[in-house]
This record gives C-alpha cells, structure tokens and sequence, in this order.
C-alpha cells in the first residue's frame, strides 16, 4: 500500500459534549470517524475522514455471517500541561496486523494508520476530556463487507476507527474487584484465536461473564483450554500475581491476548529491579501461594482500568481473600507509574507516549 | 414473547431474477426479507417483511466488536409436483435457540418464527429456482446491535431472514472432494463456542481452510481442542466414515455442529438397517482402517451440498486414497434418499417436509 491522501469532510452539525462525570465508557463517540476501504484486487483506498455516521451494509455482508473481524483499544490523553498525546499507539495496529494475520484479513499499513489517528485525534482534540482519570477511548476495527454468503475470507473490508471520551474508570478511588475461577466454560485454546483480538473471543467469554455477575463476581478468571489448569486471563484482561517478592505473570503462549498494558507493566516492574517472570502458572499454585501466605497482590492489566487490583478469588468452593481486600504496594505503583506518564506527571523514559 | 402480527411491505421494484445455471451460491438474494427487532425491557417486537435493503447500524454496534451472533441455513425447494416445501425447518429455529443460549442472545419464540419464514418464502415463492439441484437457501440470523464499546451482552439485537436462490452444488455430478488433517490451528474446543452456530467458529476456521487451499484440499478436518486427537469436523459439515460395513461419526461431545443433515443421515441409515455408531473416533482409528482395506467411505454432510464423498484424506505425510477416489454405494444412496425426499420423488415417512 502507498501512502495515500486523507480526504477530510468536516461536520456542519457539531455535537454537543458530555458533562465529564456523565462520560461512562463507550456510550458518547466524537464528531468524526476515519474509514478505508478494501477491495480485493485494489487493496486498501480511499481513506478519508468523516462526520461520525451509521454504516449501510448489505444483509449479507460478511460479518454478520462469519465473525471476520479485529479490533484494537487505545487512549489519547490531555496531559497536565494541555498537550494531546497517545499511548503506545504504534504497538496496537502492529498487534492489529497480528490479528489479521490470524483472522486472514489484509494487513494495513501501520504508519498510514497511525497518521490517520492523529488526524482523527487532531480534528476532535476537544473531545479528549481532562478531568483526573478521564481520556479518549480510541477503537480502531476491521470487518468483513463482502455480500456473500460463502464461507471464505471476505473480498472487501472496511477499517473504520471510532474514538469515545471516557470517564474515570476508578471514581472513589480504586476498589479490588472480586474475581471467579470459570470452570466450565473456555474462552480459547492454543492454536485457536485467543492472542488475536477478534470479536469471537469476547462472544464466547460472555456465558462465563453471566455467570460470575450471577455469583457476585465481577470477573470470569479463564484457565487453559487444554487442561484446564494453567491460568491465561481474567476478564478482557491479563493477569499477574505477586507471590513471596516476584511477580508471575502467564508467558504468551498462542491463546492468550499480548496486552500491551501487560508489557508496560513488566518493562516498568523491571526498570524498578522489582523480580518478574512470564511463565506458566497453575491455578493450583495460586492456591497453594495463598495457603501459605505468600500470594500477596493479585491485579489485571488492560487499556480501560490500566489496572484491577483482585481482593477475592473464588476457585472451586474456596474464597481466597487477597491482601485484605486492598490494593497492594506494588499494583498501587505501577498503577501511578503508567497513569504519570500518560498525564505527563511523570517522565516518559521508555519512548512510549506520542506527541501531536 | 406472545405471537404478534407481521406486517408486509411489499417491494414496488421487483429484481429481475437470475439464470438458473448462473445462481452459484449465496450471491444473489430475494426480493424481500424478514427482520425483528429486540429491545431490553420489550421483548422481541416489530415483526416485518420489508424489501430486501441493507441494514443501518452505528459504527459501535456491537456485532462489529463482540462477535455477538448467531445463525442457521436451511432449504426451501421445489417439489416435481410444483410444491414448494422446507426441509425440518422446526430444527433449525430449535437450533437457533440452543445457539442463542451459548451466546447470550434472548431466545426467539421458534413457532413464531417458523410463521414468518413461511410468509416470506410463500411471498418470494418464484425465487424457489425448480432446475434440478437448485433449490432457495434460507439465511436467518441474529446480531447485536447496541451502540456501545462495553462488553457484555447486548440489549439490543436484529433477527433478519434473508434468502438466496443457489445453483446445483454438483453440475456435473458428485465429484468426491480431498481433504487434508489441520495439525496447527483448532476450530473449537470443548467449553467453547463448538456446538453452537455463531460467527466465531467460522473466522477462527479461516485460516485452516487458507492452508488447505494452498495445499491443494478442499476442505479442513478438525481434530478436538484438547488432544489434537479425535476427529470433529470437515470444514463446515459432519463427518461420516464408514469402517467394515459400519458408518461412524463423532458423537455430539460439546465441540461439534449437531447438523441437521447429520441427523437426518443417521435416521435413514438406521431405516435401513445400515449398522451406525455415533462415538469416539481418532484419526488414528481412522489411519489404521485404511491400511488393512477397511476403511470403505467417507462422506461429510451439510445442509449446502447434502453429502460431499471424500476420495483423499492427507494426515501427516501420508495421502489415503478412499473408494479409488469415487463415492460410495452408502454415500451415493444417502444422497439419492435426502434429495429425494426434498424434491418429492421419494415418500417421506420421516415427517421432514413442511408443505408451505
């Protein structure tokens, strides 16, 4: 793919913004959006930017049909010196062409698509709020256009990306969530979808969601598909555990999502000589960590919470309380870390924000 | 839900309707469709036969994200008599529920919707294309369609039913297919999303069909999850292997389709008192049969093509060659039997047909 030109057509019909503690996550979108449009034959064309507006597609496009599709989650945020900037923004459309890869879908040009974002971002700065704790969710996705009811991969795509002001995930502070181990339910196996972030992964994970809220749970914790033993995710998040010192966290092996707050967090525990490992860890071994005192923090990792620190762990019929229910030292100073360098509060030594 | 009036607009520009010998499938598609809307708090409502016209969505409607969805397939065809007829379509509504539950999706009232795919085959009754072979595919599916990035399950969904005269999907005959065993990528697992008929499974297919493919197969067999053992699936049908006068295929263990088709097989062969076994079967089961000359047929089965013969199965290094690459005896009268009973040449004493 060439470099191509950004047709820009501006709203005439500004919408009116959110007041900041109305924002939520997810519900409000920004004046415009960015489109382009693959044909099989041409490749990607067309990209341009546009008032925000509905998608027209045929009943039979394909992604109605046969879950052809990625997606990406970022943030743009106002610093505490009224800068705009993005976060690790080139990594997520690199994990984006991962997951088309999997998913068989074309792969974009990764510097086009980050110059499009800060376009996008550019033209609807406004709409980033700057409340404490709020930003500009971004949602970059791909799906399937192809009005064909054949099982095969689409001819044409739309890349469209979305941007949503978001709230502050943690209004009173931030509370541990309470978290269940699913044991009946799979969200995904090795050699499946499961690193890739396509839509079919969060369907399948709805059904073990249910239940967990049904139990009082706010969190489904996924063991491997295989044998249902070795620990890979909780919720739409990745996973660490702080046992005696070091903090474990599962290696990427093929089913789970590569977070890029996960990676953050281990490049800011290591500049911290605070012990890491990536590896396999069994739920057994968490459990054991508790009987014997050392499991001492338990958080999830993800784009909208930055962090969730875990007060409770169910397993079986046993409730293990973690860290008396609070957040924990070193949850506490990732948390500040990342969050201080996306408000600029904090020097950014690792090259991770970017500018506009 | 309580059984409510469908309203009918009828289109006022009527498509011109294509050749028989040039429909292939899922390209073209009726005048008119089926849709039904669902709202939390309401139910499912507004039932309406419309024009067939595209479908308006927000950017953040969820089945652009989530991979929320479910699906069915199913026939209408023409009888020698000049009836038109669908083929167990009480199943696949059934079956659509079962899918809706896995999926979260609230359930349909499958009498009620049975009622109105009567009415909009009855209204586009000359789209039934009458050559031999041909008959109408009927695409129901649902979506979710709640403008919002949260994942959790949707509060909005679409229930659309369109339909699509399709060609003979063998011209010339049956001409048995080669398929190859996937070793790397998985389709589905148990806990997963396997048994039910939802988008994901079919972009997580993709890429084992994209190898085949290059490799010169056409179609994948699915091995399980969790052993990479025992055989599922090929590509989106069932899978019958007959072993020393007896026909096997998997049993239903969570991770497979139960097809329609495979069922209707099942029940004439024991009509006619073809020894059948749904169980357990590994590849290697499967393997050892060909090399002491007793594997004798292998056959998928699907709602689009009734049977596919299989004349070559690649495992490994190995190319087992099946019947000396020609369908079988069993295979070819299981075809005659279903095709049969659906273009009204044979009696059905099964109780299959719904006469419209």
């Amino acid at each position: 793919m060439t470099m191509l030109d950004i047709k820009i057509e501006l709203t005439t019909k500004p919408k009116e913004k959110p007041a900041p503690d109305e924002l939520g996550f997810g519900h409000y979108f920004t004046d415009h959006m960015f489109v382009l449009d693959y044909t099989e034959g041409i490749g990607w064309h067309d990209g341009r930017i546009v008032p925000y507006q509905p998608l027209s597609l045929d009943p039979s496009a394909m992604i109605f049909h046969y879950g052809q599709s990625v997606f990406e989650g970022l943030k743009a945020y106002v610093t505490v010196n009224n800068e705009a900037l993005l976060f690790r923004a080139d990594r997520n459309f690199k994990r984006l062409n991962n997951s088309n890869a999997r998913l068989c879908i074309p792969e974009i040009d990764e510097q086009y698509a980050l110059e499009a974002l800060k376009q996008l971002v550019s033209i609807d700065r406004e709409w980033i709020p700057s409340a404490p704790g709020t930003s500009l969710y971004i949602r970059p996705f791909i799906i399937a256009t192809e009005p064909n009811l054949g099982v095969h991969p689409s001819k044409n795509y739309q890349f469209i990306i979305i941007m949503s002001p978001s709230g502050s995930y943690y209004k009173e502070g931030i509370n541990p969530v309470k978290i269940m181990v699913e044991e009946q339910f799979v969200r995904a196996v090795k050699g499946g979808t499961g690193e890739a972030k396509t839509g079919g992964n969060y369907a399948s994970a709805l059904k073990g969601q249910q239940i967990a809220d049904k139990e009082g749970y706010s969190q489904t914790l996924w063991l491997d598909g295989k044998e249902n033993k070795y620990v890979e995710e909780v919720g739409s998040m990745n996973i660490f555990f702080k046992i005696n010192g070091t903090v474990i966290t599962p290696a990427l092996n093929g089913s789970i999502l590569p977070g890029i707050t996960r990676d953050s967090m281990i490049q800011v525990l290591k500049s911290k000589q605070i012990p890491v490992e990536e590896r396999r860890i069994s739920i057994d071994e968490v459990v054991e960590a508790a009987h014997q005192g050392t499991l001492e923090e338990v958080f999830g990792t993800g784009t909208a919470a930055v962090i969730s620190p875990v007060g409770e762990l169910k397993y079986l019929d046993e409730k293990i309380i973690i860290n008396n229910g609070e957040i924990g030292e070193v949850s506490q100073m990732l948390y500040d870390t990342l969050t201080g360098i996306q408000n600029g509060k904090i020097e950014d030594t690792f090259g991770w924000t970017i500018r506009l």
